[in-house]
């Protein structure tokens, strides 16, 4: 039987569910167990039910990011099979977007080789991280970003962002349990700009530790308010220890913005 | 006993509301009456609650507008009375802040002469209406704005909003059972713009009637798709029949942007 994948780029506000998918404690995923999600709604599980109903039998979705409970994605990366080669991709997008709720929608679909893998594939991610800086709290998008009243410097944040740019041992920015037993990653571009109350921090990278950019940008907060300096960054990483660097930022500010796949498959 | 009157200036999302405030039969409301919301939470409940328990006294909190469930506001206009004058005005905001829900928050806070009336003082309003234009709906923010996916000519629309400005009798953009006699109101500004995916209807006026800008925006949507010309608004209006005119845009799109007042009163 003919068996066809498709690539889908998918957005979500990640308020109402408990992460991208369930955690279990045997397969792949090599992090702790999140028992207490069973049976919660998760992204993946509201995919995969109006997947299968519109293809008429059950399907896997793979996603590129397992993001946490309550982060968001303007452009997750996943896939799936499907024997419903009849259905033009276009009807099977539209189809399967009736079916979700108003906060998960499909953007794209596109049919892939079936070497193509939202894991393996994976070249980089962007994920940008949202702080509302302002005395009075964002009233209109609570769960979109996080609340910092205070006065952050600006130009330190930017000049802290740069040092984590570069190929380190990112074991001060991971949350323990993180499981992963080497810990060195590459983080392409940090940076952060300002407009207006919105301070948007942007970190692109090959792949991230469990939480890593939240602690990059709840670290990089700190500098803001003077409590560490630009110049600490480097000694942070240097010296493998969460403890060093500073608290996790909530996950309602965090966004996985795009993810990149090699997605042009040798024949 | 020395009596202070404030002015607040508010901000809310109004997704878990039932609008500002309860519309009792009796009492200065001449709409309908909404059974359906007695009990329900409601923007100026939440406010009377928390500045109540932070002064000590029950208040009453006197809204500019009343907005219907699901109406956002960005600067609403509000004004209370407290014998609690010993309590500085910022130390009041901040009180209060603690106690309101994470969707509503008191921008500002003004001690004003207690000639000043949220109602019988204001002189001009300002409406924002969020229209998502895109083929794929608002993922982030599906309560914030109204998901069209069609082709809008921006062009026509604009050229039609222009058509609203001036003194008119707007009963053909009234909701039935707005229970007004006079239905000549001042549109002193009505415009659209665009800037990616959003398109942003923007409505001054010194006064409306029930959901006179929901209806303008219905009726908008329907010249940007073609069913209507620009120059059909003036018919529309002339005609001072709610058929003529177009649907109503829900409520989740629409945001009380500012009002102004008068606040300069002679001593």
């Amino acid at each position: 039987m003919a068996v066809q994948r498709y690539k889908i780029l998918v957005a979500y506000r990640g308020t109402r569910y408990h992460g991208w998918q369930f955690q279990p404690s045997g397969g792949t995923w090599k992090g702790p167990a999140f028992p207490e999600n069973e049976g919660l709604p998760t992204v993946q599980g509201q995919l995969r039910k109006a997947i299968s109903q519109v293809v008429g039998h059950a399907v896997h979705v793979a996603g590129s990011s397992r993001t946490d409970a309550g982060v968001h994605a303007k452009g997750q990366v996943a896939h799936f099979d499907t024997t419903a080669v009849q259905i033009p991709p276009e009807g099977l997008r539209r189809a399967v977007n009736a079916r979700l709720p108003d906060d998960i929608v499909i953007r794209r679909i596109d049919p892939v080789d079936d070497s193509f893998d939202a894991i393996h594939s994976t070249l980089r991610k962007r994920y940008q991280y949202l702080v509302w800086n302002d005395d009075t709290r964002p009233a209109l998008i609570p769960d979109l970003a996080w609340h910092r009243w205070q006065t952050l410097d600006l130009d330190a944040m930017a000049e802290a962002a740069g040092r984590f740019v570069g190929t380190h041992d990112f074991a001060s920015f991971a949350q323990p349990g993180h499981g992963r037993s080497n810990t060195v990653r590459t983080v392409l571009e940090c940076s952060v700009s300002r407009r207006g109350p919105r301070l948007v921090f942007g970190v692109c990278g090959r792949g991230f530790l469990w939480r890593m950019v939240r602690i990059m940008v709840g670290t990089l907060v700190q500098v803001g308010l003077g409590n560490h300096r630009p110049e600490d960054i480097p000694r942070m990483i240097e010296a493998r220890d969460r403890r060093v660097s500073g608290p996790t930022a909530p996950a309602h500010g965090l966004y996985l913005q795009w993810v990149e796949c090699r997605t042009d498959v040798a024949e």
